[in-house]
């Protein structure tokens, strides 16, 4: 593959076959729990999106060496068309008898169209509103109106929805992402409060006399086979610290909202870790009070193992033990009924995504560590939900989110800048088309914040920074 | 006086008398309707503010010619105390025989600590929440269970609730200034939100079937007497764009609800300017769909004028009359009464203010130009209201507030940099006490600014930038 490889090794429950690792617990396609349409699809899909990536720098260097020749533009052009999809900048092409083809900005350019026809292709392809339907019911029967999820900014929790938990993008209407998770308590409760006057004036999606709540679910990850290095970055590769820290954010919005609110105002809270060199989640389960613990949790990599030769009756049964089985262990109480019906729902559609990956990627994807094409950054880009395509994280300013901005930009130098390349950066602002001048306002946005990473990031700016705004 | 001055002329409607231009048109303390009692409070606490921040000046000076006597450190502090009410920085009178005494230093501290003993002796000497309750009252008769005010982050409109409409700060929850008036609609989107959930939830200021509504009031501001050069700097000092700008925002705001919201949402909305020159109103008045035009207005210093010699009930009967004669005169029809009843109440209450700008200060002030002492920057900072004691702007980040910002920096820089004298800035942010984490968050976000001020304005921080977070 084109992206930077990480030197190789076979951890404890791997084993090497051909010069590749794989996993000695899996058995693909063999669990009777899993999705094998949707796996196949998802496959399919993640196939033609690498493959789209994979074709810029081949395409590039062979460009690259036609441009002393007659007619170059319009091969340049033509080679583009046929393999990239898209055609090239006239101004660059044509400049290239001065000194020499500025090959960086072809390829920022050539990432960023990428992204585009795919934010498109996605649309396409996924028409996911009368699943998403049926699981907004499904919440709701659950006893959550909303559900609301933050996660990691990092690449390789791009694929959470889609892939790591089986939820279709269009039934989580509130997903950001933050370094290491810590999303914004303030921000959070200004949603709350929409979703909550919806409820009161509208009665949608409940009334405001149903008895459901809010359910905010944080999710951190680790890395199974190099916990060390390839865990959060922002929390020093630390498992345990960077699953305190989203319990903290988590404990920290409950608070918010049960001080500033009168009459008994609460919300439901879920701590999810994913393993990002499996996808496997672990789910921390939540007391009768909603209370959990770093410590207490389902681990799915084992409930796979367990279950995969299993009849389908006696897995899920298997599986609904475990949450209890992981309560107890700990002298805890069992979650309330909605919220334990919500695990076993979330438990149950990864198992398909840890036998994708064993079908797929031997168990354990190659790309254990970060191998982002571009950042991602503002509001509203969900168009794309693929692992390892981009660092994303939710920022209006970089003055405010330059933690976040200070991470992506400091894994994609690691990765693109030693190597001559540029960091393409795509800054998406979202706008209301029904509030006048939102459309405006959101583009003043990404002018502004495009030329203050240019302040703060004066290096990656003269490395050839690419917006699309 | 220790502030900068604009070298004075008498513009028409007005006569030189001993140097000092005085209005012709003033008969101060003769108007019918004004509160004499509260004009009087105002002026005493006018005159202790001012004399508070004159003493700076001289007092430095006189120890700045102390600095090589003996003992200098405990006679500067013993004077500091008894003529500023405060200690100066020890290590600055400690490092004064190195080179010479750090005024800059001294001067900066000198107006942050004067502005924080202000603000708390507002706060205990102004108890206005029984009339506050009133005024709520009062509101809420009229349909408005909300009053929300933007004006320009101007200094002279410091003085706008306290002085200009006669309005307790405690009985408007909302206000926040920007360069021009131009109020975030997004964030007011955010507060309506607030507003309405607490409505529906705790039935708080009044229920959700009340058939109130929220007004948002904005106020931009003229010069009379120098309307090309001292009016809205951020508008060109151009009236008719000021009212517009201020208009469309509103208009922006009030569509944003309509469309964004279902089932009727709307919201009232009020155009104010300011002549900061006498501080006298100009009302827009909205017709009976709330439509409002920048030519339709009733002037108070005409109607003060007019009225100035009636009884009180002949007084009052004409500024009533007044606001149908500006509909009438447009063709309008006239404004709902409630809305009806709030603009004579805000009319009334500025009539108390024209007479006081008469009585001190000859009906026009001497300071008709730019004279704030200091930078205001941030969220919450409420406690002294005083016309052109600081520039303030609401902002959460540089970046998104640069240009109130930058407003601030040109306006100060020409009164004090020039002198060689530092521009303090005072950098609040709110933070409420029953969300974990908030005033953790509060104090970083005031760092955060902090150095985004001094990477935009290197020359203001080195020309020492003081900031009390
Ligand atoms: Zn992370
Ligand atoms: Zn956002
Ligand atoms: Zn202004
Ligand atoms: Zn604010």
């Amino acid at each position: 593959p084109s992206w930077p490889q990480r030197a190789s090794f076979c951890p404890p429950g791997m084993e090497a076959r051909g010069g590749k690792c794989v996993s000695s617990a899996c058995a693909p396609q063999a669990h009777p729990l899993i999705d094998a349409v949707r796996n196949a699809e998802l496959a399919e899909y993640d196939r033609t999106v690498r493959e789209r990536f994979d074709a810029i720098v081949p395409t590039l260097k062979e460009i690259a060496g036609l441009q002393h020749e007659a007619g170059f533009e319009q091969r340049a052009q033509q080679i583009a068309g046929e393999r990239l999809g898209f055609t090239l900048p006239e101004a660059v092409l044509a400049d290239a008898w001065i000194t020499t083809l500025d090959m960086r900005a072809l390829y920022g350019h050539s990432v960023l169209q990428t992204y585009h026809w795919l934010a498109r292709d996605f649309t396409a392809r996924w028409d996911g509103h009368a699943e998403a339907q049926a699981v907004e019911r499904f919440f709701i029967e659950c006893g959550f109106h909303e559900v609301d999820i933050s996660s990691c900014a990092d690449g390789r929790l791009k694929g959470l929805l889609q892939f790591v938990l089986r939820l279709p993008h269009q039934a989580v209407h509130r997903r950001k992402s933050y370094a290491g998770a810590l999303f914004d308590v303030e921000l959070n409760v200004k949603h709350w409060t929409e979703t909550e006057l919806r409820r009161f004036r509208e009665g949608v999606p409940t009334t405001s006399d149903a008895g459901t709540r809010y359910l905010k679910i944080a999710v951190y990850h680790f890395s199974s086979s190099d916990p060390e290095h390839e865990g959060c970055a922002a929390h020093g590769s630390d498992d345990t610290r960077a699953a305190q820290a989203a319990l903290d954010r988590l404990a920290a919005f409950r608070t918010a909202i049960e001080n500033g609110f009168c009459c008994g105002a609460s919300v439901a809270t879920l701590l999810i870790g994913v393993d990002t060199d499996t996808d496997a989640i672990r789910v921390h389960v939540p007391d009768a009070d909603g209370a959990m613990r770093t410590d207490c949790a389902v681990d799915n990599l084992a409930v796979y193992r367990q279950t995969a030769g299993m009849a389908a009756s006696e897995a899920r049964w298997r599986l609904d033990t475990a949450i209890d089985e992981a309560a107890r262990e700990h002298g805890r109480s069992a979650p309330e009924s909605g919220m334990r019906r919500l695990i076993e729902r979330l438990l149950t559609n990864n198992l398909s995504q840890i036998d994708y990956v064993c079908a797929q990627h031997n168990g354990r994807y190659a790309d254990i560590g970060h191998a982002e094409r571009f950042i991602n950054i503002g509001d509203g880009f969900d168009e794309v939900f693929l692992r390892n395509l981009a660092y994303f994280g939710h920022l209006h300013t970089i003055e405010e989110g330059a933690a976040d901005m200070d991470v992506g930009v400091k894994i994609l130098s690691g990765l693109y800048v030693a190597r001559g390349l540029p960091i393409p950066i795509a800054i998406h602002h979202r706008y209301d088309a029904q509030v006048p001048g939102s459309r405006e306002r959101a583009v003043a946005r990404c002018r502004r914040v495009k030329s203050a990473i240019e302040t703060r990031y004066p290096h990656v700016a003269k490395e050839g920074l690419f917006i699309a705004a």
